[in-house]
Order: structure tokens, then sequence, then C-alpha cells
């Protein structure tokens, strides 16, 4: 991949290449998951995930990690011998998680084992069941309805071992040990935006990360299953990010193109909230979700106790498209534009946070930008002229606002705003007060 | 009454019975409500009031207690002897604290001591002078305007007496000595909504608490004639009240069925509103007023100074119905239905302020509901999904929020959290967290 | 002008008088125009302004007082001998510190020193250059568009001189040195609105407040010369305003009678946006403009550092009317009723100042208005009934609010509950609770 020159195209290639893996919670799909992602960052950046394993039956927090499941075979035969699905052509054919079962039914009993989505009626559906032993299928509500009455092979082959729950960190230190944390997971079979995207975008921002010079914050990427993954992560290090996360983001459903999305904290009054949410304000599309329309592993960051500035990022919010948890969230869900729609939102957001000072003026009264070159240059950039947008950085760094607060005071995007306080410390008008 | 199951049902039928006495401030007809009520009440609970009567003449705060007033008679006859009106058809026929007249008079002169309401000309309305002494009666417009030309006999006999305002109190002890009041008037004559409305489903609310089990809070209960009487009761009884009152609700026009009201206190942020506006804002026709609209004896409990947590509680509001402070204000102004609206309302209100404790989640991180059996049970109920309003309620049960403020955030009725505080307590989940 | 009883009148005659004054920021114009409002001020109030010089090179925070320029004559003639512009003709036609210049050109390199406003093709523009040298005049764009091909004179005689920068202070002491500022400018040439209106309404302000009687605030009036004026002034007063200034206000465009408008200061929360944001909020045409949005010298009071409460007023702001800084903005733009609308905004606003106590009712309960006399006078007034005005304040003098709040919160203007106040206060009903 390293032919793209856009980080939106390499990541929709990664997603390609991690699309056909059977992943479950745990298991070789996982692993095998994680080895193509740590083997492309290592080629490029030299650097390799932490990759941690954590034995089945450890208890964490209020749950206990399940065992392993190993899928070796699943499909549907009728008494002809023609195969009705078979999980080798859609890993999402068989239940999450199914027990084994080799049995002739008719088509009544076989109905009980079969998953389908009715209002999408050409979709097979993405059902688990981690927690509750039982076996099944998934197919479409249109395949269903043609199958004839007659006898039917239910067969699967599986099998639950005791194994260890898989996660993956990087850890790229910055002069701080303030943290901010990029998390996705990598649970989900064969679905393209929910979830090939999180970890393909994930892998750019460890390269755009890893070559940002003199950074301030010290970022962590981690990959696990989500909900019992971030759970096993949080049990191991919440002390730790609870002393030092100054804010992070789970991204999940970041390949498509359709609009953007930010899950806000329990309150939406962390700095994550307040700096995302600036940043998402000037792009077309934006929609603002409170933390009751929380989903992913924004709710473990999120719960009472743990209680972590850490909001969801996604373009189509999950749930909120009707392709989600179908087989019809596909390659073609992604492209390349909505990659780098994604790229582009997260790294303005890094370098506002990494630029995110309070500012003061150091002189009383306006000062006079004349005879610095400053005042005549009115030219119209982005639909702001910057001399106004100086006049209203300088009126209102008085110590009190952050980057963030001053772009969302004045109206000018933080990316404008961190030149013009370059232009004005080089002018030796503005003083850093982060005290 | 007790042959009716439902309240609202009772409550109609006590303001029926009390419908017919000739109230004013201070009595005979004071007294007479109150045995009717009290008879009731200990018939069916084995309590009493407590009858306080203090004299007139005395101070009470800025104001002199008055003489009782005592009316035998009062009518209007013309030259040939018709009997024009007569208090004993309609007891608002008569100025309420008129002095005495026994005079024949010309048309106009009879009209410059007749009090219509030209906006209802069919109906008579309620005019009181309680502080300034003068004669008066009261007609329809529409009587008023048939009156021919000649002489009319104006006759009034009443008598100014040294005598007592008159309050009544109960006070059902709780656990613990922090009170809920709840309050109306009984000084109103042979008005139905207002106010027979109020002292009857007071009535039935003093039996509802009687029967709750371990109750937390000590519940007081007031009659008292309106303005006069709560200054009188608040001089003996404010600085209790301001030690010991949580929230207080004034009764007044509760027996209607067009909406409900909350009439807030005087910055609108005690729990008495928070609570009352939470349980009214599932209500259809729910209507909230400013103190600014205030009117009744929510006027004195939230004066400077007094400062308690009670508010208004009304169907229609006093003043915003056209039948208000006339004779159209009749038993065909309120119902079973509209009493039991309220009896619903204030009944849903107590139990919410019972239950209302701040709530902490033990364990870090999500629960797992499935293995508690709360999780598949997903069932709608109310319209909600009992399941969301689980998760969301330990989303938010961080020790910072009580019930209401969890039924505000997550939008589900109190009396399901309820519910579900119980669940999550029986499974070991959730500390009350009031300290 | 002693002849007009009418602020609004002898304000609009003052502007008259100063209007074809050739003014700049520093020099004889600005001399001679404090020179005619002392006199003004002097013959009416026997006061006088103290009027400060300080020397060109003079520095001043980050700018430095440039030199005085003398204009003397400034024309452009054609070929034939016509005179195509002159400044005997209009003040504007040279632009503002322009350098000498004696030279024949062809009609490009014309063009080159022509300022106009092409879209306002009738009007010949205020442009200045304070602090570049250059040359240039300015016309209409429709005069210029006629001039035909040839040979043009162009013809400054223009010098810079060391001099001094100009202020006047007049400085009215009341009972306590808690301080109201009100200011405006004297540096535009020839324009009616911006800037003749603010120093013609300044001088009847003085009078107004010199009349006032135990006025509680010292008020302090200041002229300068807009931006390196107010700059001056602050260097020189800015310690001092910081320790005793309450309220200010800056002074611009205050004599047309198109609308009113609040340029707030920062962050809109000083006492100065609180209380003239209430008077005006009475106004037909009322705007508020955010600190986003200012122009004028409540730029240098508000600066980091400076941070003083000076709000803006205008009647229609400068920047927002089509006539603004052309020769357009003459002496049709302002009238007596726009001057009389802003004399009488401000003194409303005084007098709310002045009588700005937090107030708290001395009794318990309501008071019993009857016997005061109060209760029964129900007459319409403005608008509101008085009763439940006097009402409405007594609810609300908790002592936790000053005028202006009771007046935002009951809805009734400020100038009426100085009037209850007072009633209230002889009642010995009211505490003044500015502790």
């Amino acid at each position: 991949m390293e032919m793209y020159q856009n980080p939106g195209k390499r990541a929709y290639h990664m997603a390609e290449k991690i699309f056909p893996i059977c992943r479950s919670i745990m298991g070789k799909g996982v692993r095998k998951t994680l080895h193509i992602l740590d083997d492309y960052i290592s080629q490029s950046e030299g650097i390799h995930f932490n990759i941690y394993e954590v034995p089945s039956d450890t208890s964490v927090f209020d749950w206990i990690i399940p065992k392993e499941w190993v899928i070796r075979e699943a499909y549907i035969d009728d008494e002809s011998g023609n195969r009705i699905i078979d999980m080798k052509n859609n890993n999402l054919h068989v239940l999450g998680y199914s027990g084994s079962i080799d049995k002739w039914v008719d088509l009544a009993e076989l109905k009980e084992h079969i998953f389908t989505q009715p209002e999408q009626p050409e979709a097979i559906p993405y059902v688990t069941s981690y927690y509750k032993e039982q076996y099944g299928f998934c197919m479409s509500q249109e395949q269903l309805d043609t199958l004839p009455d007659g006898k039917y092979h239910m067969y699967i082959d599986s099998e639950f071992i005791d194994g260890n729950l898989t996660y993956a960190e990087i850890n790229l230190a910055g002069k701080s040990d303030e943290a901010v944390l990029i998390t996705s997971y990598i649970c989900h079979p064969s679905m393209a935006n929910n979830e090939c995207s999180g970890p393909a975008l994930l892998a750019e921002l460890v390269r755009y990360v890893n070559k940002m010079k003199n950074r301030h914050y010290t970022y962590i990427f981690v990959l696990n299953p989500e909900t019992i993954g971030s759970l096993t992560y949080l049990q191991q290090k919440y002390q730790y990010l609870k002393e030092h996360l100054a804010v992070g983001a789970v991204l999940s459903c970041v390949g498509d193109d359709r609009g953007y999305s930010l899950i806000h904290t329990r309150y939406a009054d962390t700095l994550a909230d307040k700096s995302l949410a600036n940043i998402l304000s000037n792009r077309k599309g934006f929609h603002e979700y409170s933390f009751l329309e929380r989903g992913s592993d924004e709710r473990q960051y999120n719960a009472p106790g743990i209680d972590l500035p850490v909001v969801g990022f996604c373009r189509t919010k999950y749930g909120e498209y009707s392709e989600y948890h179908t087989s019809a969230d596909d390659m073609g869900m992604i492209s390349h534009a909505g990659f780098q729609g994604s790229f582009e939102v997260m790294t303005e957001w890094l370098n506002a946070l990494e630029h995110n000072h309070k500012y003061k003026i150091k002189i009383l009264g306006e000062p006079q930008l004349g005879k610095r070159g400053l005042y005549p240059n009115i030219s119209r950039r982005g639909g702001y002229e910057e001399v106004a947008a100086i006049k209203d950085f300088i009126a209102y760094a008085d110590g009190s606002n952050d980057l963030i607060d001053l772009s969302d005071i004045i109206g000018v995007p933080v990316k404008e705003l961190i030149n013009i306080a370059k232009k004005l410390e080089e002018e030796g008008l503005l003083d850093k007060c982060d005290c």
C-alpha cells in the first residue's frame, strides 16, 4: 500500500485486506487481523504493537472472559444435496459463537435456528450469542422465503477452547506524559464500515503521529474486541488513564462518506467533546449525539467510576445506516474519500490539541498591527478576513481562553488560529499562558 | 363515600357535600366545612385534624385578623314585593364581609351597590371586601339589565363580632423529620373548582399518606383561609418549616379535567419545582407558570424571608378559566376524572419524593446484565424499552443525580425508575448515595 | 442654543456648528472643536474641560503619537484650468494625513491617487492614512467617471510638524468615587452622525449631570481622537479607572433616528451591558451587537488587561448604514428627534444607575397594601398595572436583586420601579441592601 500517497486510499486498501477474515471476540481471526496491521506499521514505521493475551475465565470487572470459539465449518443442505448456505461464502451465515450441530430437520424446525432481517430482506444479518450457548444460522429473508418444505441438514462444526482474549497497544511517547487515546475494535467479521474501517484508519493515524515532530502528547493506540476487550484493557490500565488521559476517541464506521458524527461523553463537558465538536462544526453533515445514543466502547470509557474523557467518532453513526450489521455493509459502503475525510478530521483534531494553549496578549490596548505588516494584508482566505481574525484573536486572547475556545468564540477554524498565534508570537505580542 | 373505590369519585362527592356552605375567611362556614372533612378522615383513618383558633385583632406579620362576619339574610325586593335576589338561592349574591343595610332606593342608587361581571353576563361574580367596610350585592349582568326604574329594598342583616380565625392541621410522622406540606384553603363559598376541590383532594391525600408504609417524610396537611390564614399559620410555624420543609404544594382548582398547571417558586429552583415539573411533564396539557403568575397561598410561602419551597398545583390555573370567581364555577366544572387525574399526579409525586435518592453504581464498567436476566427481556412498556432504560439508568447513576435528575436526563418516568432501582439494588449493583 | 428647551434640538445645533471644521486626529481642527464645546458648557454651567496636550513621538502602549498634520490647500485642476475638486468645498476631498504634491499627470496616473466608493457612486468617501505617508484625493465615483483623458494638476500643500495630541476631560464629582465614564471622539471631519453627534450629545449630558442633585457617582466625560486618543487617555488613567470605574459608554452615531444599538463588552457580563440593555430593551428598533462587531473606542477600553466595563452606544451602528464614512453622512442624516432619543436613553440609563440598589423587603409575608392606599389604585400606566408591579417588586425584593435585575425579572421599566421603591421606602417596607 505504500504506493498510495493518499492516507484515505491506503486505509481503504487495508480495510479490503482484512475484510474477508472471520473474526470474533477472540481467536485466530483477531490474531490474523492484528498481524496484518502490525506488519504494515512495522514495515513503514519500524514499530510494533504490543500484543497482550488474557486467558479465558479471567474476571474483568463484572464480566468473565469466555472461551475461544473455533469455527471450522457451517452449512445447510437440502434433501437433494444442494448447499443452501455455507459460511465459506459469507462469514455472517453462522451465528457468532454458535455451538455445533449435525442434524436433519424439517423446514419448521430449521426456521427456529435461522436469523433474518425482514426489513432488509436481501441482507444477511450479523448476529452473535457470546454469553449464552446456542446454535444458529443467518440468511437473507429473501432466501429463506424460497425454501420449500422438506428435510434440511444443519451442520456446524465448532468448539470452545481455553484460550486468550487478545488486544494490541502502541504507545508513542511525547514530551508530556499527558495522553491521547485512539481506539477501535477488531471483533467484527466481514463488514466493511463496521468494523474494518476503524482499525484501518487507526493504522494511518499511528503513521501520522509517529512522524509528528516535537509532539506534546503521548499517544496511545489500542485495538481490542468490543466491550469485553475494552473492559479487559481498562481493568489493566484505567488507573494510569485516569491520571494521564487528556482526551480520547473511539473510531467506528469511519469509512463511508455520508456525514460526520460525534458521540459525546456523559455530560458532554470534556476537552474531548469541546475540541472534536469544534473541528467537526466546519464539516457538512455533522451530527452530534448525546451519550444516550452511545453504542460502542465509549460506553466503557465513560462508565461511572471510569469517567474517562473519551468520545465516539464516526462518519455515519453505527445503527443510523440501513446496511449496519448486515452483509450489505460491504466494501461498497466505504471509499477512499470516506476514509480521507475521517483522516483529515482526526489529524486536524490532533493538531488542534497539540497547539491548544491558553494565550494572553502581552501589551495593553490594541497592538499596532500596521507597523508589523499585519494590518493592510486584507485577503479573503477560507471565507474570513485574516485581519479581522487577527484582531478578534487578540481581543479574546486574555489568558482565559484556549485555542478551541478562541475558535468557538470568533468563528475561525483552529488551523487558521495556529498560524495567527505563530505570527503574533514571532512579533513578541503573545504569551502562552497555561498556568 | 366509602362506597367508592376511586379516590377521584370520593373527592368529587366530598366537594359536592361542602359546596352549599356559606364560607368566608372566618366563622361558622369554615368550622362546618372542617367538621365535615374531619368526620370523613376520622371515620376512615381514625385520625383527626388539630383545629387552631386565633382571635380577632391578633397581629400576623403585617396584618391584623379581622372580626368574624355573621351573615343572616341578604335580599333585594322591588316595589311590588318581588324578591329580585336572595342569598338563600346563592351565597354569592351578597358581597363577602358586607355590612348591614335596610333601605329603599331608586334604581340608580341600587346600581352603586351591585357588582356584576359584564364579560360573563349570565354569571354572578364572587366579590369580597374583607378589610374595608362596605355593603353590596352581586348579580348577573343579564338580570341587572332587566330591572326597570322604580324603588328597591336593599336588605342585609350582618354583624361583625370578636371571633377567631380557624385553621386545621394533620401531621403524619415519617421516619425522618424532613417534611412535605400539602395545603389548601377553605374560605370560598359555593364555588366548586375554586375552592371545594382543594380541600376534597387533600382529604384523599391524607388517607393515601396515612396508608403509606415506612414513609420517609413527615407529611403536614394544612387547611386555612387564603392569605390571612396562611400568614397566621406561617407566623406560628415558619421557623419549624424553614428547618424541616423539603417540598410543599398549594392545591387549588384541582377538580376540572382541562389541563395541568404548576406555579413555580420565586426562582423555580427548588426540589418542589424540579420534582413536580418532572411528574407533570408526562401529562397532556401541562402548563408551567412562573412565580410572576402566582395567585394563591404560594405567595406567602415564597415571600422574601419566608422562602419555603412550596409550589402551586392546579388542573386549570385559577384565573385562566372563564368560570373562575363566578357562580358558573359550579359542580359542572368538576368531575370524577378531574379529581382522579389530580390524585394520580399527587401520589406519583409523593412516591417519587419518597424514592428520590442519589444512586451510584457499585462496579466499574458496564455490568453484565445478561447473566442477571436483565438483558434479553426486551419488552416495550409505556413507549420505552426497559433494557435501554436500565442501561441509561446505570450510565448516569454516578452518585451525582437523584431519581428526578435521572428521569429528566434519560427521559423515563420516575415510577419506572423506582422499579429499575429496586431490581439493581436486589442484584447488588447499586448504592444509595445521599451523603 | 440656549433658546432651545429641547436637549435634542440643542445637540443638533451644536453638531451643525462643528460640522464644517476640518478635523484630523491632531491639530487645529481638534482644538477649535473643543473650544466651541467648552465655550458652550462654560457659558451654561460655569465649568470647563481640562485640556491635555501630549507631544508627538510620545509612546502610548504599543503606539507612537504621530506628528501633527497641517493641511493648507488641496485641489485638482484640468489642463483648461477648471478646478475638478477642491477641499475648500469638502474636507473629505483630501486623504487624511496626505503628504504634499505639486505635479501634472495624465489621467491614468491621477487615478492611482484617487479614492472612490464605487458602491456609493455619488458619495465622496472618507479615507485616512495616519501611519504610512502617502498622498491622495477622494471624490465620487460618478465624478471620476466623467473625467476625460488629458493632463491634470495634483496640488496638495501640507506639512507634518512636531505638535501635540489633544484630549479633554470634565470630572463631575459625586458622593462616591465610583465613576461613570461617557466618551466620544473628535477626529472626524465634516461627517454629521459619525462623528459630530457624539461630542454634541456629550455636551448635553455634561449639562444634565451637572444639574443632578446628590448624585452618587462621579462622572467623567472624555473627548479624544479615536484609537490613538483613547490609548493616550488610558495610558494615563487606566489604573485609576480600573479602581473606580463602575460603567462607561462610548457615544458614536447618536444623531440619526433609525434604531438603537448596544455594542457589548467582551463577555457581555458587566453592569454596563446589563443596565444599558435593560433601558434599550423598551425601545423600538433595538439591536444588540457582540464585541465581535466592535469598532470604536470600546476596542481599547475592553482590550485584554485593560478590561474596563465600557459599552458602545449608537442609534444606527457605525458601518451599518450606507452613508457611513462618506460625504452622504451630512446634516440630513441627523435630526432633533434622533438626538432627543439618544438623550432620553442616556439620561434614563444614568438615573437607573443612580438608583440601582439592591432592595430587601423588611417584613415577612406579603405586606398589606390596602391599608397603605397602595392596593386599590389599579390604574393602567405605560401598559402595566401599578399594583401588579408593586406586588412583583415586593416578591423579588429579597436582597439579591438590584433594580436592573428587578426590572429584567418583572418586566417593568426601571423608571417606574424607582417610583415604587420610593413609595415603599416611605411606608417603611423596604431596606436598601447594598452590602
